[in-house]
């Protein structure tokens, strides 16, 4: 097996673990066990536990990094907030179950609260999203509608809903929040 | 000093030292150093480090408790929405650094997940405003407002805004998003 597969396997399996039995009560060992390798092996790839947490968040961060620069480039504050909001409801449904051990794994908490960079990251939608509306009104609906689809996509008590019904669903209720025009179902060169 | 004045001044301690060290970096110890006493004298009113954040906690939850029966003892489904949003979004606003204490410490919400009938208590709201709209988009709406109202008014992003612009705007927005009518600012019999 290549090593570019083997750290994909080990991946995969640590979150699967993380989620199981929570960061704090997974150990290196554990991984190890769960794929049939030498702790050795694991060493291999990764020093500590919290390099794995970090490679395991790392597609979903890359991902809202290249959203936030997308909406940096908008030209307008309302097609800012408007690209933002799209991409945040989508990339949060995907990445539900990520979402949800992020938000409420207190090892993960713990240990991401000592990575500056990803805390200023996780800041950024709101200032962008608060700039289309600078007072304190559009400061408090943008922290409103950011933790509510956050919550919301991840919340234990939803895992019913599928994925769609809540993409859609989500839009709809903080574009009507925000005050932002209905989407267009079809895109059309006359607008 | 009395023993209710005591525990009083304990408890107002604690919190304090538990918002500036963490729950899980907060000991009896240095609860005692903090007030003048022995640990002697803390172990006289309780036992563990949990008993005290759940005697911190109890003043909130048993408001929680008569929010939840004021609301479902309202006539119409309309009604028991409107009475629980109200006074959800004041308790979190007056209880901002509870709440914000609440979900954001690790230690707290392990201890808490110890606690079935807190887990249960907390998911009340969730169940009672849904049940305005029976649908995938009413659960979700009372997800987003919910959580959104609960991050929002213990958000460390948002401590330069005072109480009154908190309350006034999330009241105003997630009414928006529910549908709810807009608040009468005066009562007249006439309605």
């Amino acid at each position: 097996m290549s090593e570019a597969n083997t750290r994909e396997r080990l991946l995969s399996a640590a979150l699967r673990l993380f989620a199981q039995h929570s960061f704090a009560g997974t150990s290196l060992q554990m991984i190890a066990d769960h794929l049939g390798v030498t702790k050795a092996a694991i060493y291999h790839h990764f020093k500590t536990r919290d390099e794995i947490l970090t490679a395991v968040l790392q597609p979903a961060l890359q991902e809202l990094r290249e959203l936030i620069a997308k909406a940096e480039a908008q030209r307008s504050p309302g097609a800012r907030a408007d690209a933002l909001l799209t991409g945040f409801v989508d990339m949060t449904v995907r990445h539900r179950k990520l979402v949800g051990m992020v938000g409420t794994d207190p090892g993960v908490a713990h240990a991401l609260g000592t990575h500056p960079d990803i805390a200023e990251l996780f800041g950024k939608p709101l200032a962008l999203l608060a700039s289309n509306e600078p007072s304190p009104a559009g400061e408090i609906n943008a922290s409103l509608v950011l933790s509510g689809i956050a919550c919301t996509a991840s919340s234990p008590l939803l895992t019913h809903l599928d994925d769609e019904t809540l993409r859609e669903q989500l839009l709809t209720s903080t574009r009507r929040l925000l005050g932002l025009r209905p989407r267009r179902l079809t895109t059309t060169a006359a607008g």
